[in-house]
């Protein structure tokens, strides 16, 4: 297969689309340095894809290529079975290490967290501190650039930067150039708060202590940049009503990719079923004016519109940290209001133009302004309705222990079907009494 | 306002929800270097508008203390009409330096660029190259990490760390110290490309050379994250049918907020209206059968929902990197399947609940089992018929250059709600001739 020779870049771009086998034979065609480069580059989930694909007798290489952190995403993202068999690739400090990070949830700060790490002690001089992590950080793979200061029992003390150091004179002491006020999480701190820590300070890097205040390791910004773009994934797909997704679109097996979206059709499908019952009871009005059914799919559809609308809002500004419980009855005063206006837009919009297809075509019959009335009044109350039912969902989930971002577009709009038609025959029954119905 | 007398953090937290007069209030009663810290972590546009909220004596000091593309950003976001007298506030060359940021666009790399960075000659000795960054590094506000290597005309040749040269032996020259590989990117690069670029090699800054190749400012992996986090604020608004908010939920005025929505609620609406003149059509089929109008929210809502599902998995690959134009067939080929699988899944579910009902309550009259028939086979078509569509609209709307996430999961609801019924009503004409029709 000598067209199959990839570059470097020409292999990433296609990795997506390739088989294992392909993946394997392009990985195993580059020079040394560039694969390291290569599977650098490549997601927890891709090492550990091809460090199982490749010959077991060439997988010490590159786990070993890894820091402990990293070593230790890969051994999570491996089948169950499979990750004793890996621990055991690794030397005897970083296995333990490895164990260590592996007792972390994934998505809180103690799992992103890398273990090797700089620390001085606060009486060395500025000089000493030099020398020392010229030493260390030869040892070190990871690019290092703030160093912790921490006292004998680990207590975090101060941070200094290798800019720091450069700038001072050199027989100053290490505390005389740290700066005391050290940003640090708690090891147990969910990651999109770590990440929204990292944004509003501008952080490279951040210490994550336990409950003592001792320093357990640090997590990266580029870890952090990572975690941004899940979560923004995780929710962006639940908004759209499918569960997350553990991997790229074309990479997932067909029937993964149909179970992941059957499971939230189906429950949408059986709460939508709600509409034919409540369809039913109005089955009589329905043929007495056959001309009611016609705008329904119309008057669902809105309600279900500005649902998805304030649900999209309301999760995302809940994810940004813009929106917090205690905020529920702001929203729904503001959604009772652009509710209101935006019900009234489609109101005007919708009697329009009943009035100028009656003018036009005589498509409605002698009542036909009591149907305009009966579809503008129903507009209002389906938009207003949806803005709040749309709003005030996500806080609902949260109260309760849910993720907000399940309230998704399509889940709002089943529920707003549901109550539009309620809604629609409700006012249709006053409007029409005595002429239609 | 005693009781206004806000600590930093408990502002940073109020502040979406503070009056501009509470915010000038509560910023000024801050010490000086709180304050300080306080402007520095607020957002661009929370920095434009505090700033033209305070007395015109104070605002020399406070845009003085941001870096030029910080500065540049803060006057951005400022009324077009203010923007000369902010400019006006800065020194000479700051103004230089922003002026030139501003010619960028705001989405693209030099848009983002920091212009204070520091950088060394090749041919310089390690131990030349700290003392002069010792002095260097001393004159510039914002932490470096790395330093860029020039030539006279400031072409790009390589990059060293802080570390790299600590570590290194002082009489090296720099050009034996430093990594030739350095990884680039052009200044008309979008925002979107350049995060990726970041991503996926694990940066921390960026150097942005011009076509020439010669180095004009540098970005920082922190602007990245903000990047990341706009972007899918941005997706996210989209997918939800909302045009892009400038700003946290809480903080937009009523009508624009009313305003952004009511645009594509109106365009969704008018699309919706097809659905009366389709459901017009069908009116004579209606009338003799009105059992077929109970079904129609729960089929068209099952399309919609299926098309909701494969648009947003579509945006977010495409916005990920991981799908491409031209990988528009493999989609439509894996959405076959899976929307012929979703949509038997549906039909089964529909099925057994009408063969049920009928069971228990007699509801659908002597033809129950053709209803049932015409309700499975249409949830079928329209399934699947959504989750094509949903997946081939962002490829559609990228190859005539709009942007993909406009094909927000609203908009994929309303196309497939009026071709849904026209499948629906079809699938009627056709297995309902000769006993209902």
């Amino acid at each position: 297969m000598a067209d199959k020779n990839f570059t470097p870049a020409e292999l990433y771009d296609a990795w997506p689309v390739l088989s294992m086998e392909e993946r394997v034979e392009g990985f195993e065609f580059l020079q040394r340095e560039e694969a390291d480069d290569f599977f650098l580059q490549l997601s927890a989930r891709d090492r550990a894809q091809l460090v199982l694909a490749l010959p077991p007798g060439e997988r010490r290489l590159w786990i070993r290529l890894l820091a402990p952190d990293d070593a230790a995403d890969l051994i999570q993202e491996a089948p169950a079975d499979e990750r004793e068999n890996l621990l055991a690739l690794l030397d005897d400090s970083t296995r333990r290490e490895v164990k260590g990070l592996l007792d972390y949830a994934e998505d809180e700060a103690g799992g992103l967290m890398n273990t090797r790490y700089s620390r001085l002690r606060a009486d060395m001089t500025v000089d000493e501190a030099i020398a020392y992590l010229r030493r260390d950080a030869r040892q070190r793979e990871k690019t290092v650039y703030y160093v912790y200061v921490v006292d004998a029992e680990e207590h975090l003390l101060g941070v200094v930067s290798f800019r720091d150091l450069i700038v001072a004179p050199g027989d100053n002491h290490v505390s005389d150039v740290m700066r005391m006020e050290v940003i640090s999480a708690p090891d147990d701190l969910d990651q999109e708060a770590l990440s929204q820590l990292f944004m509003r300070h501008h952080l490279l890097m951040m210490p994550i202590v336990d409950a003592q205040g001792r320093i357990k390791g640090v997590v990266n910004v580029n870890d952090i940049v990572q975690v941004v773009q899940e979560e923004a994934t995780e929710d962006i797909q639940k908004i759209g009503g499918v569960a997350t997704l553990e991997g790229p679109y074309l990479q997932i097996p067909l029937l993964l990719m149909i179970r992941k979206r059957a499971g939230w059709l189906a429950a949408l499908f059986l709460g939508e079923m709600l509409t034919a019952t409540a369809m039913g009871q109005f089955e009589a009005e329905i043929a007495r004016a056959v001309v009611l059914a016609l705008f329904v799919p119309l008057i669902i559809s809105s309600g279900g519109n500005s649902g998805s609308q304030a649900t999209t809002l309301v999760i995302r500004a809940m994810a940004l940290g813009e929106l917090r419980l205690r905020d529920w009855w702001r929203v729904i005063r503001r959604e009772l209001v652009t509710g209101l206006g935006l019900g009234l837009i489609l109101a005007s919009i919708g009697l329009a133009r009943i009035l100028v297809w009656q003018g036009l075509f005589k498509a409605y019959g002698e009542h036909y302004f009591l149907v305009a009335l009966t579809v503008a009044l129903s507009l209002v109350g389906v938009v207003l309705w949806g803005s709040i039912a749309g709003s005030i969902l996500p806080f609902i989930l949260r109260a309760l222990g849910f993720d907000p971002a399940s309230a998704s577009a399509p889940f709002v709009a089943t529920l707003v079907d549901v109550t539009g038609l309620i809604i629609y025959f409700s006012i249709a029954a006053v409007v029409l009494r005595g002429t239609l119905l």
